[in-house]
C-alpha cells in the first residue's frame, strides 16, 4: 500500500508554491498508507518539471521542497499539475532514489506515480536495459517510467497520440496490480492521465458549479476550456474531501484524462482499438463521510479495516510469487539459498508476539516439506538462554515491523555465528530487511491498528511460500504442494466467506463481553490460532483469555471448567479432528460450554456438544489457521468496541516494540 | 520411598495364619508409600521361614499368602515374627524377584526388608561374588542380606555374637541411607532387628501395662521374659497406630533389638566396641495422632506433605549420584551414551504438564552444558506435528509415572526411527522405563498427591545431574560445573529455608485468595517457574492464572494490567534480574500490583516497586527454579485450602494421565 496525490488547474490563475501546498496538504492526509519516503513533481512552468522525493515522511519532504521554493523565480501559471507520493516499500529499501514519483530519463519527459506491485517487471526492466534505459532505482516503479517514454518514442513518430492513448498501451503491458498517475510537462502541459487495476484510484472534480448530477461527459466540453477546473487523484477520498465532495471512483481497467477540455473517462477492455477511444459515461459521487472515515475506507477503526482487507492482503503476498497454472512458487531472494536451507541441521524461527505465533502455524508445514528439524523460539527467551548456534543452522526472523527490538537483539546475537539469516517482514528497507542474508516482504500494505491482524495472516501465507519452494524437488511431497497451491489461490474467497459471518460473531460477541476469563482450545495447525486469539482478546478486550492445547486440557487447565467458564474450541477438519471432538465431549461432560468454530456439514456429530457453533469454510489443513484467525480477529474486536475499549490503541501498548 | 512393616511377638499364642494377618494389614496401610510389589517372610515353627514376593500392590500378595496358608500344618507358636515390605522400586525393575523381603541364601538364614538406597552396592556385590555369593536380584538390597551372612560366618565360628552386634558391623559396611529390619529363623529365632541411617523407623510396644512413662531400659529386663508383649517396626505410624499408640521413633544410627528379654536399643555412634554395647535409654512415645494424619506424617494433605518432603527428596535424586568432594556425577545408566550424545544433532525434550516445565527448566543448562541445540515439545504437539527425527537425535522423554499416554505415544514414534531414546521417570519398571535405551529414575519416592510438586524438583536435579555429566571433559566449564555442584549440596538446606517461610506465603494466600484471575511473570531459568505456577493455581485453587515471560509482557498482556490484576513477579537475582527489575516497573507504572519473589538484600532497589515482597535464599541460577517454585507450591496449596478445595484430588484430574 502507498499513497497516491495528484492535482491539476485549469483556466486559472495560481502560483507554484500554492500549488505545491495544495499537493503537500493532500499527500499528508494519505501518509498512514505508507511512510518511508514521499516525493514530489510539479510543474515550474517549462518542459522540464522539478522533482523532489526523500527517505523519511511527508513533514521531512515538505522541509525540502520548502528549501526550494525559496529559489523559485515562476510566480503563477494559467494551468499546471502536481503529483505526489508517499511510500510503503516493497520492491527496493527505501532511499532517495526509489521513492516516488520516478521519470522516464533524465529530463522527466514522463514522471508516474505509482501503487501497486509490477509483477514482470523484471522481464519488462530487462527489454528496457536491452533498449538502452539507464535504472536509478530497485523499484518495479521506474520500470512503468521508462516503458512509457518508449512506447511513445516508438509510436508518436508514426502517427500522433494522445495521452491517455499511450497510457493503455503502456497498461497492455504491463502485469500485476497498480493505481497510476502519468505527468508529462514536455510533451502534454497542464494533463494528467490516471489509470487503475487492482489499487484504488478516486477523482475528486472542483468547478464553481457544484452539484452531483454532473456527468463526466459533461465535464468533456469545449466550454470547459474556458471554465476554471481543479481535479484531484488520489488513493483515497481522504485528501479530496476538504476541496470537493464531488468525487468518481474509478473502476479497473478505467483511464481518466484531465485537460484544457474537462475530464473524460475511458475504460481499456471496452477499447480493443486505441485510435479511437470511446468515451465512458459515469456519474461523479456526492461524498457524504467524514474524514476520518473515508481514512478508514468506511470502517469504525483501522483493525476492522484490517481485518476486511485480508482478500486482498493475502493476495498481495503471492502476487508475482505464485503461478497458479504451472504451479511454479517464487521468492526472489530466497531462491538461491534453497538447497543450501535442505541440508541445514535445523531451521529456528525466531520472534515475538503475533510473529511468533504465525511461525508456530507453519512450524508444521516446514517440518513435513523440508524435513528439517525446524524450532520455534520466542526472542525474548531465546536472549535468556542465549543458546548454541552453528554454521549450518538456518535462522528465520519474522517481524511485522522489522523493528521489533527484541528480535533484532536475537538476530545480532546469530549474525555473530555465522549461521544464514532470513527475515520476513512487512516493511522494506527495515532493520530486519537489511541485516539479513534474504528474505521475502509481506506485501500486506501498512499496518495502522495496533494489533496485528492482515499481517499475521500474510505472515503464514508468504512463510507458506517459501515451505514450498523447499519441497519443490520432492516427488513424494508434490501432490501435497499441489493441494496446497490450488488451495492458496482459494484464499481470497474463502476469506470473503468467513469474513461475511461478522454478524454472527457480534452476536457471539454479546454473549462473551461480561466474562472475565475465557479459554479457546485448538491443537495442531490450530495451536497457533488459539494462542493468536487469546493474544487479541486479552490486548484489546482487556479480558483474561488463555489459548491452551486442547491435548494439555487433562494436564491442568480442565481443572477450570465448570458451567460458567465459556471455551472456544477451533474444531475444523482435519487430522486432529477427533481428538478435538473428544475434548469437546470432555468439557461438556463437565458441565462446561464450548463454543465450537467448525468447517463441517451442518449434521456434523460435534454439533450436540457445542453450546454454539460458528461455521468456517474448509481448505487445506496447513491454511485452515489463516481461514479460522480470522472470525476471531472480529470476535476480539467486536468484544474491545462492545466493552468500550480503544481497539486501535489499546492501553499500554505500543504498534512495534522497539524497546 | 517403600513402606516395611514388621512383627514379633513373645510369650504368648498366637496361630501363624494370625501372625500373618497382622502382617499382611500393617503392610496395606502403608501402601501409599510404594506399590510396585510386595512381599512378606514369617515363621512356620522351624529354622527356615516362608517367604512370598509379587508384583503388584498389597492385594496381590494377600491372594497368594492365603492359598499359601490353606497349606499350613503348624498351629500356633509362642513367639514369632513377620516382616514384610511394599516396594517403591529404584533399583531393579519390578519383579516377583526385586520385591523384598531378600534373603542370604537357599535357606534364608537372614532375611531382610529395606526402604533406602545402598550406594555402594555395586562395590559390596563384586566383593561377595568374588566369595561365592549368587545373586537372584538387581536390587541393592539383597547386598545387605548376604554380607549379613558372610559377616556372620566370619565372626560366630570366632566369638558368639549377639543379632544387634551382628547388625552395627553390618551398618559399618554400607554406604547410603536405610531403614532395615533383619530376621533370622535360624540363629536368633523370635528375635527381630531395626536399624536406620536416613530413612524413618517407628516402633510400636503392646504390653497389657499401658503407659507412656515407661522406658526403654524397663522394657529390658529379666522379668519381660515371662511378660506377653508385640512389638511392630513400620516406617510411620500409620500401620501401629491401631494396635498401641506407645512409640518410639529411631534416632540415625539407632539399632532396636527385640527378643524373649524384652527390647533393648543402642546406637552405633557411641558403640565403637560392637563387643560390649552399651544401651540406651529412650522415653516412649504416647501417639496422639489420627490415622489418616499419620500417613500424611501429620500433614494435612498429601501434597502439603509432599511439598515438604523435599529437602529429603532432592537428597534421594542426588544420593550416589554426585560426589561431593571430587566433583565426580554419575547417572549408572547414561555414562555410556554421554559421548553419542555430545555428536547429536540435537537434543529433544518430549513431556507434558508438569515434566514439561521440567524440561524448560534445564533447557538452557543443557544448550550451556552440552553445547548440542536442545529443543522442548509438548508430547501432544509433537504428535500433532509428527516432525522428522533422525538416526543423530537424542530423545529424552520425562515423566514423574512413566505412564503418561500422551509421552508414550511420542516415544513409540520416536522408536521408529532409530534415535538414542532416553527416560527420566520416577516409577522404575514403567513403561517409560521399560521402552527407552537408558535413563534414570529420580528417586523422589512415590507422589500421591494429584498435583506433582517434589517430582518436578526430582526432574530438576536429576536432568542437571546429566547435564553435568556431559560437561565432564569440558575444561571452560569446570568452573561452572563446580559451582553448580557446590549449590547442589546446599540445596537441601535452602530448601528447608523456603519452606520457614511458609507463615508468610498463607498470608500472601489470604489476599489472593478471593482474586478470579492473576498474572505471574518472570524470564529466563524461571520461565519454567511462572508456567508450572500457573498450572498448579489452576488445577488446585481453579483461579485462572496464566504464566508468562516479562518480555512478552509488552507484546500483549501488559493490556490486562490494571489497578485490579495482581502480578507475581519471580525476580531472583540473575542475569535477567535488570529485564524483570524493568518489567515490575512498567507493571507499577499501570498501576499494577507486583507481588516480588527476591533472592536480593533487604534495600534491594525493587522493593519500592512491589506490593509485597518474598524473599528466598539465593543459589546460582540455574537451581534458583527448584528454590524459587517451593513457595509458589505453597501459595497453590493454601489457595486451595482457603477456598475450600479438595487439593489432593481436584476436579477432572487424574494423578498421571495415561488415556
Amino acid at each position: 500500500m502507498c499513497g497516491i496525490f495528484a492535482y491539476v488547474f485549469q483556466n486559472k490563475e495560481l502560483s507554484t508554491a500554492a500549488l505545491i501546498d495544495i499537493v503537500l496538504t493532500g499527500l499528508r492526509r494519505l501518509e498512514y498508507r505508507g511512510y518511508d519516503s514521499a516525493g514530489i513533481c510539479f510543474d515550474v512552468g517549462g518542459p522540464v518539471p522539478q522533482t523532489i522525493k526523500k527517505v523519511g515522511n511527508v513533514g521531512v519532504l515538505a522541509t525540502h521542497v520548502a528549501e526550494f521554493v525559496k529559489t523559485l523565480c515562476v510566480n503563477s501559471m494559467f494551468h499546471g499539475t502536481g503529483i505526489s507520493h508517499t511510500r510503503w516499500a516493497t520492491h527496493g529499501a527505501p532511499t532517495d532514489a526509489n521513492a516516488h514519483p520516478h521519470g522516464s530519463d533524465d529530463n522527466n519527459e514522463f514522471v508516474i506515480v505509482h501503487n501497486g506491485i509490477v509483477t514482470n517487471f523484471s522481464d519488462l526492466k530487462a527489454f528496457l536495459v536491452s533498449k538502452g534505459a539507464v535504472f536509478h532505482s530497485q523499484t518495479d516503479t521506474e520500470v512503468i517510467a521508462k516503458l512509457t517514454k518508449y512506447i511513445f518514442d516508438q509510436n508518436s513518430n508514426v502517427k500522433p497520440m494522445t495521452f491517455p492513448q499511450l497510457v493503455m498501451l503502456v497498461m497492455s503491458e504491463i502485469d500485476g496490480a497498480f493505481g497510476l498517475v502519468f505527468k508529462s510537462s514536455k510533451y502534454f502541459p497542464g494533463e494528467l492521465v490516471g489509470c487503475r487495476r487492482g489499487s484504488p484510484l478516486v477523482v475528486g472534480l472542483k468547478t464553481d458549479k457544484e452539484g452531483t448530477d454532473v456527468l463526466s461527459s459533461a465535464l468533456d466540453s469545449p466550454s470547459m476550456s474556458r471554465t476554471p477546473f481543479e481535479v484531484f487523484m488520489a488513493s483515497d477520498a481522504s485528501s479530496i474531501v476538504e476541496h470537493t465532495r464531488r468525487v468518481l471512483y474509478l473502476e479497473d481497467e478505467d483511464v481518466i484524462h484531465i485537460s484544457q477540455r474537462g475530464m473524460q473517462i475511458y475504460n481499456r477492455l471496452r477499447n480493443e482499438n486505441y485510435e479511437k477511444l470511446k468515451k465512458e459515461l459515469r456519474p461523479m459521487e456526492q461524498l457524504e463521510m467524514e474524514l476520518a472515515n473515508i481514512m478508514k475506507s468506511g470502517y469504525d477503526h483501522f483493525m476492522l479495516k484490517e481485518i476486511m482487507e485480508q482478500p486482498d492482503s493475502v493476495v498481495n503476498s503471492m502476487r508475482g510469487r505464485v503461478n497458479f497454472e504451472t504451479g511454479e512458487v517464487k521468492l526472489g531472494g530466497l531462491v538461491k539459498y534453497t538447497e543450501t536451507i535442505l541440508k541445514a541441521r535445523r531451521i529456528v524461527f525466531i520472534a515475538c508476539g503475533t510473529s511468533l505465533h504465525a511461525c508456530l502455524a507453519v512450524r508444521a508445514v516446514f517440518e513435513e516439506l523440508s524435513a528439517v528439524p525446524v524450532s520455534v523460539d520466542s526472542a525474548n527467551d531465546f536472549m535468556d538462554r542465549r543458546p548454541p548456534i552453528f554454521r549450518d543452522d538456518v535462522i528465520v526472523f519474522v517481524s511485522q515491523s522489522g523493528e521489533t527490538a527484541d528480535t533484532m537483539r536475537a538476530l545480532e546475537y546469530c549474525k555473530e555465528h555465522g549461521s544464514i539469516l532470513l527475515g520476513f517482514t512487512n516493511v522494506v528497507g527495515s532493520t530486519l530487511s537489511r541485516s539479513t542474508d534474504a528474505g521475502a516482504h509481506l506485501n500486506a500494505g501498512p499496518e495502522i491498528g495496533v494489533a496485528s491482524t492482515k499481517a499475521y495472516t500474510s505472515q503464514i501465507v508468504t512463510m507458506m511460500l517459501f515451505a514450498l519452494m523447499l519441497a519443490v524437488d520432492r516427488k513424494s511431497k508434490s501432490a501435497r504442494r499441489d493441494a496446497i497451491i490450488r488451495e492458496l489461490q482459494r484464499l481470497p474467497e474463502l476469506i470473503t466467506q468467513v469474513l461475511a459471518t461478522e454478524k454472527q460473531i457480534k452476536e457471539l460477541a454479546v454473549s462473551l463481553k461480561d466474562e472475565r476469563s475465557i479459554l479457546i482450545m485448538g491443537r495442531g495447525y490450530n495451536l497457533s490460532t488459539v494462542l493468536e486469539t487469546a493474544l487479541k482478546v486479552k490486548e484489546l478486550a482487556y479480558i483474561h483469555t488463555e489459548g491452551v492445547h486442547a491435548g494439555d486440557l487433562k494436564h491442568g487447565p480442565l481443572a477450570l471448567v465448570d458451567e460458567n467458564l465459556p471455551i472456544i474450541s477451533v474444531a475444523t477438519r482435519d487430522g486432529c479432528y477427533e481428538k478435538m471432538k473428544s475434548a469437546i465431549q470432555q468439557v461438556r461432560a463437565r458441565k462446561g460450554r464450548p463454543i465450537v468454530i467448525t468447517s463441517g456439514d451442518p449434521d456434523d456429530e460435534i454439533i450436540p456438544f457445542a453450546e454454539s457453533i460458528l461455521r468456517v469454510p474448509q481448505t487445506v489443513d496447513c491454511l485452515q489457521s489463516v481461514v479460522n484467525i480470522i472470525p476471531l480477529q472480529l470476535l476480539a474486536y467486536h468484544l474491545a468496541v462492545m466493552r468500550g475499549m480503544n481497539v486501535d490503541c489499546p492501553r499500554n501498548l505500543a504498534k512495534s516494540v522497539t524497546v
